[in-house]
């Protein structure tokens, strides 16, 4: 390999604490060529569904090659098991708790193994911290070259988050959820640009919106608007303020769009 | 180059959506030698002013050859442009709103481009993340190597915010302004060194404070102090405490500075 | 050196400003080759206790050859020291106020100097920010490759803060505390695996919890429980909750073990 592997992190373990830096170090001590980049730390502790989400919407901007660590791992220290995957040019190593679902229902699942090695382990392994243990030192061996069978046996089966796709009512109407609140309060709704009627008219937490506009600034500050966001999803957002917030909503929580009468 | 091209980031994005992770990704594809490095993506959001104090003070400690990419972009999605510019020996990418005012001040401008080259960025580009679709795929491209004049077509005229400078006064007072508020709750003005009278005297919210101090220890817990701070600015600090909280203070807040009588 | 050098950044500046990206020009400047990593910038002002706890728990998953640079300075600007040290293989700079002291504890202090080498120093030094013109441009020299007596002279005496263990009551009973408590609310305890007693029992808060568990996830949710952490100290945590703050502890609380009758 002629670049530098790259591996990512994705936590829910923060900042404020050392273990994203005592995992670095166990990744650069094993593999000291590393570009290691964190994804995001900052997940909601334990929340599956949207450390999936979050992996999903970035990992198809890495390089080939790139191993994705991810550690939501509310069963640390049971019998739950961790897996290793590539899926189309990339590598993935997370618990076996559905965290990856959304990236197998999006790249071709090429191998996945049940990662059982423990000579590839650190020493002794504890039981409150497989991120440094276990998840660190086998991407690091993934990175540096380790073919993915050597981590353990292959495995046709692991948890499987089932996609919630919108679902289509009566006159073309669709109704979806939210799936992701963004920083900045922006909702994010499994809808997609294709569920979009002409005319289109949104509801959500007994607002109404008309229309889909071209930017947040194509609204006056403090008004409602829904986008096409940057994942092909709709979005909506307040010109200049939190959406979320403002509407009280959450993930979850329905929205439809339907197609206004002419 | 011999060393490893250097890409820093400063947005509003946060981190605790993958924004950053993706954008990373983006850059890493098409300049993998890169090394990415985070200013700050906790500016608050769509503050102008803020960001390009923040990138202001720090673009000077950086090598020769360094991309600053900064996004606080409240515009995107409108058809406010991005631009590119060399100054002294660096890079920037930023959008046409004024966030590269203070380094347009302080450095020499050789180079300033309409970044319109739409062959560098991603496809589609979205409405909403012109960060991963524009910004990265540039400034990656400009630490791969990429001379400003392929990015577009050159520009001499772009917005520029003007610098607040203290005002002056009868009997040598000057009149400045608070322009940043850090973590600590420290107080940095726009006065300077140089506007520091013998016996000064310092006014902001009702207080006064005398002299200044080499130390913030040099005054006892929990009281107020003046010291020049690492900008070469008159900063406001409380010993082991906010001064900003303490005092009520914010951004744009006056403070004065006099000589007082011998 | 075949492989980057690694520096490591633990401080309190946070991440909202700029200080750690200013830093991290510097040290890129003068030792273009370094890996930067953050240990973690989100320490409570001030709190040197903290800083040596967590240092202490990162430092030793780090490769040989690696730079520790840990700026928690509440004597900036004052005439305190500041000290460069190796221990084990590894390096050190922090201020000298015993933010060393468990690392000093724990491993093989080679060599201690104090840092006064002005010329590998930015110039001017300011008063406020040390990690810019000091700590960073030294680590940086380290990493490339200085000799520690390079820094300033050797010493034999610093500020170290001593480690306080439990103590020993009657019946085996033992009396620890409280020496952190992290991100997920668990309190991390001076209590190590050799303390506990057959049949252990602890007492924290007005709470006694019986045994030590295997996981989290062995004792159903909202549920206290008492584990070895990945420290090897007992941890006081909540499955899927927030010890600390349902139990209103804070560091330096008491927590006591005993056996119980059988």
């Amino acid at each position: 390999m002629t670049t530098a592997p790259i591996i990512t992190l994705l936590t829910d373990f923060g900042l404020s604490d050392v273990y994203v830096g005592i995992m670095k170090g166990v990744i650069l001590t094993r593999c000291p060529a590393a570009t290691i980049i964190d994804l995001t730390h900052d997940l909601p502790q334990g929340n599956i569904p949207q450390a999936g989400y979050l992996l999903a919407a970035a990992w198809r901007y890495y390089p080939a090659g790139t191993v994705h660590c991810a550690v939501v791992d509310p069963g640390v220290g049971t019998d739950r098991r961790i897996i290793a995957a590539e899926v189309d040019d990339q590598f993935f190593i997370a618990p076996d708790n559905g965290l990856l679902s959304n990236v197998f229902d999006e790249g071709e699942v090429k191998r996945v193994v049940s990662v059982e090695n423990e000579t590839l382990m650190l020493e002794p392994i504890s039981q409150t911290f497989h991120g440094r243990d276990i998840f660190a030192p086998c991407a690091a061996s993934i990175a540096a070259g380790l073919r993915l069978e050597a981590l353990g046996p292959a495995t046709d089966e692991w948890i499987h988050l089932p996609r919630i796709e919108p679902g289509l009512g009566p006159h073309g109407r669709r109704t979806g959820q939210v799936i992701h609140i963004d920083r900045f309060g922006n909702i994010i709704t499994n809808l997609r640009a294709a569920d979009v009627p002409r005319r289109p008219r949104l509801h959500i937490a007994r607002h109404s919106i008309r229309g889909l506009q071209s930017s947040y600034a194509a609204v006056p500050h403090g008004e409602l608007l829904a986008i096409i966001g940057s994942t092909g999803r709709i979005e909506i957002s307040i010109h200049h303020g939190d959406a979320a917030a403002m509407l009280g909503v959450s993930v979850g929580d329905e929205v439809t769009i339907e197609r206004e009468a002419d």
